[in-house]
């Protein structure tokens, strides 16, 4: 087990993980169970690439020296100020005869494990890129370990649509999961209208749950409503707990955190019933918050730190989209809009 | 519901939930399902003391009038800068006609919610505290909400061995639960032979699991043999994820991570089977590095944030404690350690 987390890939400090580590080796010569990618693109996560174009007031030239820079230096693309990295696509180029993932040379594949663990060497000085989006054309080599993630890009959605899909494709699989462990659930989720939160509505709708999506004003409340997998649409402010549990009115069996801003535990907690869970996939959420404010409540709910992997979350995400095309037009739609 | 949550008792902003006001009506006088309690004696929590002890020197004096005017200020013991509070030991003086919480006027109790949002009026200036320790005698009122949680002290235990109990006995019983949910579980606890590890390895073998404690040393390892509620012993450094896996073995099918620093996150996670479920009890966990740690190593872990509010927690602690005399003697040597 310790070799296929990518142990033997840290160099500093030795015995974390490669996500905590400083430095990873990045060499593309692969171990039995590991995989190389022939990179094509990276997807730096919004946060890191805010923080590079704040601090270099939108230079690109600057910008890109440093992502060369920070990959360089450890080994990864993981930005040490803001602690994230994103993502990256590119073709499968060699597999270790005891890799585990089920991925061949030649498929096109999105890496769906963070670049903050990825060993990553860029080889075209990211000629290929202007600095001004994220979205960073490049040569070089990735390589993904036994315990990894890996999603082979469906020939039938455009490479932008799977990426943002599988950004969030945690978020379904998990709602899928809890919702089947009760019966006649009825599921909130607050933040509907986004990307995880429609996803999560899709999810509930479909494994027989009766379903509110919780948006912040009317434009987000229209879209959700055509989307058509909310049986109710309420407008509340996810940050204040009143508000919260007014709008979702009788108690939640499930209540699921999509809203990327911090102090929405609380208002989740009220909304939710004894006995039932919450989940939270906002990395805005608070532990401290979350457990004193059940027990400030004396709130007999199960809360749930949002896992990012559930077996099968890709394919079952990218299921979804395709059955509720009303989903893949709010997904559309935002990619437009960025 | 909106009531005894305390909502009005929000002085600003309006709103928020108790805990999360600035300032709090505190005045004696209460409403239907409220309790008033004549306080006796406050327990500082531990980082808002030390915080006050090191602003101030030492300074008993200094450190009392600013405690004063703290709950002068806030209407609460909520250490501005700590976030946090304590608990308080008192009488029950009177009772709504519609409290839901089960006592009795003269009932000796303890808050087992939070002072951070606890109405609190200090009466007596602290005259009988010398500033120099976290036990703060004290007289005034404090208010307790519907919903809130209570325990009374029993007469067969010192107070502050209740206290200390009560204060980690929601690890006990949500491991119970957790542990009843599997068939044959194996348990390992991180910090097992503290104050709530300890009960966690208690409750878990009650309800039939194999047990293994990890605690950092030897000392800890021969105090937590003698306890009796260990089938196995390991000493790791919980921040290490690779001695974690290591010292567990055989991974844990139930991982508790009751060992109050942070970054324990990603040993937790590697020392659990694919299925198994990671409680987090240490306030020290940090959300993202749970989640994207899971991720990271395709870990299918179901991940709790260990709420302390289960149904009956207190009374399960206590009467774990006085099932098992040796968890009895390491609570009271911490006691008398102090």
């Amino acid at each position: 087990m310790a070799s296929s987390a990518g142990l033997d890939r840290v160099l500093e400090p030795v015995g974390v993980l490669p996500q905590a580590a400083w430095r990873l080796d990045a060499s593309p010569e692969i171990s039995d169970d590991e995989i190389r990618v022939r990179v094509e693109r990276l997807n730096l996560d919004a946060a890191s690439y805010r923080q590079l174009a704040e601090k270099h007031g939108g230079d690109g030239a600057a910008i890109r020296a440093e992502v060369l820079e920070i990959v360089a230096a450890r080994g990864k693309m993981h930005n040490p100020v803001t602690g994230s990295g994103g993502m990256l696509i590119g073709v499968v180029d060699e597999v270790g005869p005891r890799s585990p993932l089920g991925v061949k040379e030649g498929d096109r594949v999105a890496t769906l494990v963070s670049l903050t663990l990825t060993p990553l060497r860029i080889t075209d000085g990211l000629a290929g890129w202007d600095g001004l989006s994220e979205q960073v054309p490049a040569e070089g080599t990735a390589i993904l370990f036994g315990r990894s993630i890996v999603g082979v890009l469906p020939d039938d959605l455009a490479p932008e649509l799977s990426l943002a899909v599988y950004d969030v494709c945690g978020a379904p699989a998990l709602t899928d999961r809890v919702v089947r462990s009760y019966p006649d659930a009825r599921v909130a989720v607050l933040g509907g209208a986004g990307k995880s939160g429609s996803l999560a509505l899709a999810a509930a709708r479909m494994a027989g749950a009766r379903t509110i999506g919780i948006v912040r004003n009317e434009q987000e409340a229209a879209s959700l409503r055509g989307a058509g997998v909310a049986d109710e649409v309420a407008i509340a402010d996810a940050r204040n707990p009143v508000e919260v549990a007014a709008a979702v009115g009788e108690p939640a069996t499930i209540t699921v955190v999509c809203v990327d801003v911090p102090g929405c535990e609380h208002g989740a907690i009220l909304a939710t019933a004894p006995g039932g869970t919450v989940i939270f996939f906002s990395m805005a959420t608070s532990f401290p918050a979350a457990a004193l404010g059940a027990e400030g409540l004396a709130a007999d709910v199960t809360m749930l730190i949002g896992n990012g992997f559930v077996p099968g979350h890709a394919a079952f995400a990218v299921d979804l989209l395709r059955r509720v095309p009303a989903v893949r037009s709010l997904f559309e739609a935002r990619i437009a809009g960025h």
